[in-house]
């Protein structure tokens, strides 16, 4: 298996972390924002949506989108619940993180980092994504703050899936952490499990 | 089972498309934009993540998000492919659909057609969100160009998702829809289907 994968994205991070707990070797190839080695990926048709992760498959075939690359390899691990409504439930999260967490959480903590998107970066809109990211940080922190996990009583890809962006999300982002304790709990249960890497390791 | 559903919006029409081309029957609660009905039902915690469209099954257990939605309904029938590569690219499409194409071609639709919106409708805002949902129409136009259906050589879900917002991209969405040929058949295939149901029906 090879990764195309973005060093500095929570997309391209999931995958890695993933990988790199359940022991999976993979190639990685690194493209970075606006790097050569992105539009050279992009111009040899490997990236299906013109984005960064991509997993290609021994056999060529490629797989785009962060979240369905975490389903593949997760299929028959512990990281898919065996009940159907639970697995629902996690791929729920799943498309509410690329919905609304990742266009809030993700985006503000890009207009702040990539030199870029700074013109972007109006007051107005750094206000309104501040506070909308501290509503939808609130929607994790009401599950979170009576469970260990986001869906039923184990880790699964949707807790995989909602650290990419969150673990970033006081020190990238510029949110309020300190209002969030139960986030911050399950923050620290992942980055202690068997086998975890961080974004930059 | 019961369906809490905004007839305008393409997320919950997605779900009242596939109850129909099922043959599924679903009591209805309509919770249109801005409603005291959508108030109330998010006051009574019916709506988990404080969106519509929300499923209830009959025990009482509550699913949000309109694709995770589709899933639930899907498993087992001829809409979810039994290879599970094709499963992980049909989830692909349903998150590329969730990250990119609902925050372009929908997002432009709200802009045109809420009132409560039409001040976040800048000139310079809609021409960005005209390009950027042309290259995004163009990713599943060279797809749909060759083949029937978005995935292997069957309708499956990412069809049903993303059939939502794209059948009214050129009437709501304002998109030059003649530039996409393959696309108008993909959705004039999909509107032959045996139980559809239009939008407004
Ligand atoms: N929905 C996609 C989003 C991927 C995405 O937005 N990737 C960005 C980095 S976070 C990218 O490749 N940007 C480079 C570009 O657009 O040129 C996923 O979850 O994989
Ligand atoms: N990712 C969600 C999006 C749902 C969503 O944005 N629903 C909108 C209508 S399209 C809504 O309920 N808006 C009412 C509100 O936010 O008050 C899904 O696919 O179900």
């Amino acid at each position: 298996m090879k990764l195309w994968s973005m060093p500095s994205s929570g997309n391209s991070y999931k995958v890695r972390l993933l990988l790199a707990l359940l022991g999976r070797e993979c190639e990685i190839i690194d493209v970075e924002d606006s790097s050569p080695e992105l539009a050279e990926a992009k111009a040899a048709g490997q990236l299906p949506f013109g984005k960064a992760p991509v997993l290609k498959l021994d056999d060529g075939r490629l797989l785009p989108e962060s979240n369905a690359i975490l389903c593949w390899l997760g299929e028959g691990t512990s990281f898919v619940p065996a009940d159907p409504f639970l697995r629902s439930r996690m791929l729920a999260w799943m498309f509410w993180e690329q919905n609304q967490h990742e266009a809030v959480i993700a985006v503000r903590g890009a207009l702040r980092s990539y030199p870029s998107r700074r013109h972007l970066a109006t007051p107005e809109r750094m206000a309104e994504l501040l506070e909308r990211g501290h509503a939808l940080l609130q929607v994790m922190e009401d599950r979170l703050a009576g469970h260990d996990w986001l869906v039923g009583d184990a880790i699964s890809l949707a807790d995989i899936c909602l650290y990419g962006y969150t673990h970033t999300a006081g020190s990238k982002g510029g949110f309020d952490m300190a209002r969030f304790p139960g986030i911050m709990r399950w923050l620290d249960r992942i980055a202690a499990l068997p086998g975890y890497r961080g974004l930059t390791a």
